[in-house]
């Protein structure tokens, strides 16, 4: 369990990520979480410092992007330009690093390599790309084992930890004073993730990553959906671990209305249900269409109204008019372009904290 | 009205472009022009100075490209670098930034959220990629509307004020002495803009920067070009307010002969009719046809040799053997990659000035 | 002929690669050969020392690539950053730099204006983007021709002199002491090169640019292919002639097994005939169907037992189970992810030698 007190100085603190690989924030310390958040703060506050751009200097973080992305490309070199390095950008289509069946390289055989040019590789593999719920992760997980150099994930089809480091960031600013991030204080708030409508057919990591980064904070999760849209039982079993350990509640509902009342964050988003991959392929179509019809799962201004003043909060892109209202969305209480801000001092964390040693010698 | 004696100095210069949009050239006062101008001088004559690298130091600025690009991609990035900074290519393939019909994120996030990443964002999109004259320069203004951040216009189907400085920092170095720009000089020169046959359907984006460029810092405007191949109304507009703004001359001319007569500066282009988009399709095949025709469109040495010692002068990449032949265009008189070297010096002067405060406090 | 007591620092060498192209390692003297390659040492040596990243600081070098690369891409980008500078990456979809048949800009007229903005430009073209062999080197040489900055060959279909480097630093690494490379030690090794089957229609720069710096520096060559499979006649004849200088020896063998007797490196690779282009067509389906009957060609830890303790080197990536076994591959004696590692410095000192000046005003 988390110790909010400790480590408020990050130089005090023994921890070291030097090196480590992550693919979800369940597999991180206490100490170890808010080591890295301690440290976004830092990178937030004080951006552009001129000992920023040390930390990362004339080093290279490779992306391997699967699956296209405008957030997590741009703000991860951003990061890596603020900390003096260098992102470089990989689609599958530039390389020659397929699977062995189609005649490419090992894994092992690119892994032995990169490691041997850069500081750390993030790879994002997900939906349309994979035969099976789960195979995204079981590549990072394989890259993982012959890597000599971190391996970031950057959104598998089970998790997305940078985007779960930015929302409890994010949280934990509302709940704070002055804009500090007050981690103490999200205990026992009451956290709404909803299910919604949408036509582009999301995959399960970043609510995934939402429901194990709030619970293990202690707040009270409450996890709305329609019949036939339960996510990962492994990462709702983490939940609930996480939640005991606090004696925080967890309950899932199938009601669009009933989760509202007094909750302080409400997240909504649409995904797909568990039989989204039939027969090897990623049944987009199919999906998009059955959700069509469950009109009334939206998170309206109403609806907020009915909250303890919660922040509506997403991970964007927001899919307008099917999972929020503009007016929602727009909102005072929204704070869903201040999370997008938030990737940025994350990804500067984890890149000065985990892919590089000058943070620790300073 | 330029006033010539000012801001030879920026320094001296109250002027500041921090933040602004830069959508063309017609946009900025006079003091706006000369100050960008000015500061790509310096740029030039101090290439690689320590200072220079301050510039954009640890700053990223993305280009979207819906449109290819060697020229213009490759001399921000160089521009980037040398000032210590760093460019990042998109493509649309690479995002998922659509209109929002296809589902993807409005451009109102996309807008916000680039704003909380990054120093500006550039943005090329032009003929192939729209379904109507003046559609590309319109999403332009709408990103323009929601960004937080200055917005760079790569050239659009209107517009391409890069190139417009570039080649006016160009003309004005040949009419000057030691290569050291000459603004002034340039009052009362004979500027023929000619259409040229050519195999590859260009927009309107160049010619029009060069006519209101051109215009702007008085000289005497001659369009020459076939029935049929007007430009935009209201940039022709623009351009004769400009000539009467400095008591200078402009007539259109439908003969490829005449227009050389006296010529100060010739510059050859093809472009397309304004018929192009049809049905909402740019109608590529139909305009290189019905261009194919016109074969007496063409700059050749021999219409050279009336001019007034004029210099040819070309956005590039040029299509020889249709707008100009090889004499020509590796004549002593052509200027055409000197005006693609300038795009490097206009460039760092625009990231230096519009989107870094550190320029305005050194 | 290399006299290998020259310029073990380089700083005593009057030796300039400053602005020279580099096409093929046969193309630069002995002194110079050595001058890169004692470069690539120091380089490898002091990592990350601050005086490096003045070496290639604020600097652009382009890698323009038709064919695909992740070694190549990733190795460069690394280097330029360990340096101070950046590479930019660039495919032909993402430009308008195509032949002029097509109606794209000349090879001259691109080439002039790149050597405008940047520090020194790469290219990879082989195999499917050629109609016959020999048509990639053309390609570079005609860039060559007219570029007023370094080209580099990133592979071609005639040479690959980064990899050649590599190569041979390792080599020299295995037979020096504490990894310090010791190049006059291999004059009289013996070098097996053997075709090997293959599934990827592989073409010959790499094998050929290994049979031309072997021979460079003394080795006796062994060339084992199937009949039909020979290379090309030329680099075959330009072999022998290193051959000759050093008293080596120099024989081509059909037989898969014979070559290993005494040797002391094996380089085994799959390579496509000379028949591969057929029609302006690389006929990749034919020449992997031509190959899959020749199942003896493969390097196994049987035959590794009847050589001279060698070190089984590869350009990678490796074809498993096809060029190698998996047990030879992994073995101690396996160099292979040495090789890939020495890409990175071999290239840093090309990068500082050939496309910078700082290097030799230090």
């Amino acid at each position: 369990m988390i110790n909010f007190t400790m480590h408020s100085d990050p130089n005090d603190s023994p921890v070291s990520l030097y090196g480590k690989h992550l693919l979800c924030t369940q597999d991180l310390t206490d100490s170890e979480l808010l080591f890295l958040l301690n440290t976004a703060k830092e990178m937030k506050d004080a951006q552009f410092n001129p000992i920023h751009k040390k930390l990362f200097e004339n080093k290279t973080f490779l992306m391997f992007f699967y699956n296209p992305s405008i957030r997590t490309h741009l703000s991860f070199t951003a990061a890596a330009t603020e900390l003096g390095g260098h992102t470089e950008f990989f689609t599958p289509h530039m390389t020659r690093l397929k699977a062995i069946e189609e005649g490419g390289e090992s894994i092992k055989d690119a892994a032995k390599v990169i490691s041997r040019y850069i500081a750390g590789i993030g790879i994002r593999i997900a939906e349309n790309q994979l035969s099976y719920y789960g195979e995204g992760h079981a590549l990072q997980v394989e890259y993982a084992r012959w890597l000599d150099i971190p391996l970031i994930n950057l959104a598998s089809d089970r998790f997305h930890p940078c985007q779960g480091l930015a929302d409890i960031m994010t949280w934990a600013e509302w709940y704070g004073k002055n804009s500090k991030p007050n981690y103490q204080n999200l205990k026992g708030k009451n956290f709404l993730l909803t299910w919604a409508k949408g036509k582009l057919a999301r995959g399960w990591c970043s609510v995934q990553e939402a429901l194990l980064i709030a619970s293990r904070f202690g707040m009270n999760i409450t996890i709305a959906r329609p019949d036939g849209y339960d996510l990962d039982p492994e990462v709702c079993e983490w939940t609930q671990q996480n939640c005991r350990a606090h004696n925080a509640s967890y309950r899932i509902i199938d009601d669009p209305n009933a989760g509202y009342e007094g909750a302080h964050i409400v997240y909504s988003r649409h995904w797909v249900s568990p039989d989204a991959y039939e027969n090897g392929i990623y049944q987009k179509q199919n999906e998009i269409e059955k959700a069509s019809k469950l009109k009334n799962w939206i998170v309206t201004n109403q609806r907020m109204q009915r909250t303890d003043q919660a922040i509506y909060t997403h991970c964007m892109p927001v899919d307008r008019g099917n999972e929020v209202t503009d007016e929602v969305a727009d909102s005072r209480q929204s704070v869903i372009y201040d999370v997008a801000e938030n990737r940025l001092h994350v990804q500067k964390a984890i890149l000065a904290t985990i892919l590089s040693k000058t943070f620790y010698m300073l």
